[in-house]
């Protein structure tokens, strides 16, 4: 392993404005010097950033979220690292752990105070034994996966023979929603996605049954799934919101569950546009739409990894992401997320693994 | 007991159309012979009616909804009756029953027939050891207090301290919804209606700790809910939909449960209305929103009713109705439901308890 002098950090540049996308103009890339730790701190090594849809929240003027990340803050982004130098004493160098780092090269950390947000998503967690690539760790155990475990499993209460439909299934979110899904039995998983290309690789990779293309000319969506679905969805995970939430709606089958997991499509609208027409399908057809934070489940997260550890070693589970390259590419991975540029768990690799195995 | 020679019938003249109200003009008052019985039928005299607004959705064009009565038909509607007359073992005159009878002073049942409907909803039901008044039969122990039941206890999961938000508080579903919430414990009960005049009534009557008039000029109605309900709804019973729901969705409580009952301002609307623009909230308050249908829970009407029974004969249920006399009212009092012309359930009481106790 070998340190810099100076630590590049992404900070914030101005808010992202309701109607516009998230991009590097948003951000600045400056040098600071190396943080230097007290007693109690861990100096941590960034190797690996997620991304999520919520972290467009961070940085929006109206500050409803309960992450804020101010102008002039380094960016706010859970990743995971390598700890380089420990004044703590359940730490020690050369561990990986999982952390919000931030969008920097290096940050000091304070393992046990977790007084700086309601959410504790600060926690700083050991991973003991980790899968190589570490890129598991974002794809397959951490926040995108649970998301989708919640989704399908505990509010989605996916079971034997259901029909499960997947927004956004090409995502960090949805690639893995699909494969749960199946594992828990779904008689048939059918993924909407952008684009032909992503839909003939989600049934490539065995993710779908079948995939919708919301992006074809001239197609009506509710139709489409229509005809994917003909007895309609007893499970759908809504990604995306607005109308293709609603084109959705007009397609559950009796006791549907239609869990919001996300809004991608309106989140950053302003006003927000009207609410799904055929919301009153909920009651003809006795059905649930129910929303979650993944971060609500923290204290299950250990029992979420654990299960999804043993599928992977199973090979019932496999990882699907796009890794973008270098700290600087950080913005335009985030900002791939509202622009479709993506197939599977969008990483940023900052730097290479310790142990020199290739992350992918 | 007296029986006239002919039977009169509300016949359905023509269909509602999107944008009606139901009246007197769909229908048409005809005379027929009175019926006879053939072996396991028995002849049923109709004593009260009940009224429910999903009765509409039996008489517009669609046809979607899983009741429809065609041109020329009796209405179709529950009620009480008293066997006349019994060619089936299990019967015998002067037993009370709850039945669909229809508009009709007399209807010949056939108890083992179920093959008419898939809803089971034409099963003739004993009502043994009748609660006196009868009108109990429709206000507290039939489908419009099961539906609160439903609504109350068994989606909307009340429990003890939770702040209860009921729409239509002083119609039929939602008098008994009120009180049901209290039995559970909930700390604090708003009933919705329409004008002051039900709001006190709702107060006075002990159904609500305090009550919006949604029809007060000038008001903003998601606000006044945030006045009466400072820390969110946890729980909202929606009789209404359209704008009242939206106006709900503003405020509730992290982990609230949005209980779609009904949606009579919409009902007849077409094209739709635009759905609920707050639905974004139950992803944001980690909520649900769930429909169900009163029919759905059949086999455990007597469950209900049994439980009903306890708490009217321990004095924590109380019997509120609005009766509507003589079967010539029955089109009024169903169209009284849309224009909110009643308090409390709506009863049409066809003929006297045949024990000659007042009705009321």
């Amino acid at each position: 392993m070998t340190m810099t002098d100076t630590n590049r950090q992404w900070r914030l540049k101005r808010f992202v404005q309701p109607d516009e996308i998230l991009g590097e103009e948003h951000y600045e890339l400056s040098e600071s010097p190396m943080p230097t730790i007290d007693d109690e701190q861990i100096l941590v090594k960034t190797l690996l950033l997620g991304t999520s849809p919520a972290q467009r929240m961070y940085v929006t003027e109206e500050r409803t979220f309960h992450i804020a990340v101010e102008i002039g803050e380094v960016m706010s982004g859970r990743g995971v690292g390598v700890v380089m130098e420990s004044k703590h004493p359940d730490f020690e160098a050369g561990e990986i752990i999982q952390a919000t780092l931030g969008w920097q090269d290096y940050v000091a950390l304070t393992p046990d105070d977790k007084s700086d947000t309601g959410k504790n998503v600060r926690t700083v967690q050991k991973v003991p034994n980790p899968v190589r690539p570490l890129t598991t760790i974002m794809g397959l155990f951490g926040q995108l996966a649970f998301s989708a475990y919640v989704g399908i499993i505990e509010v989605g209460q996916v079971k034997e023979g259901d029909v499960v439909l997947v927004s956004s299934a090409a995502g960090g979110v949805g690639s893995v929603a699909c494969q749960l899904a199946r594992i828990q039995g779904a008689s048939k998983v059918v993924g909407i996605a952008g684009g032909q290309e992503k839909c003939d690789w989600l049934v490539e990779q065995g993710l779908c049954d079948s995939a919708i293309d919301y992006k074809k000319p001239g197609q009506d969506l509710a139709a489409a799934i229509g005809e994917h679905c003909p007895d309609g969805a007893d499970v759908y995970l809504d990604n995306v919101g607005g109308a293709m939430l609603d084109a959705a709606l007009q397609n559950i089958a009796v006791g549907a569950r239609v869990v919001i997991c996300g809004m991608i499509s309106t989140e950053y609208m302003n006003p927000r546009p009207d609410g799904p027409k055929h919301y009153f399908n909920l009651l003809y057809k006795r059905s649930r739409m129910e929303g979650f934070f993944v971060f609500d489940y923290v204290p299950r997260w250990p029992e979420f990894e654990e299960q999804l550890r043993e599928w992977y070693s199973q090979g019932k589970l496999k990882l699907v992401d796009d890794v973008f390259d270098g700290l600087p590419s950080a913005p335009r991975a985030l900002g791939s997320l509202f622009t479709g540029g993506h197939t599977g768990g969008c990483v940023i690799r900052v730097a290479d693994d310790p142990e020199n195995i290739p992350a992918i």
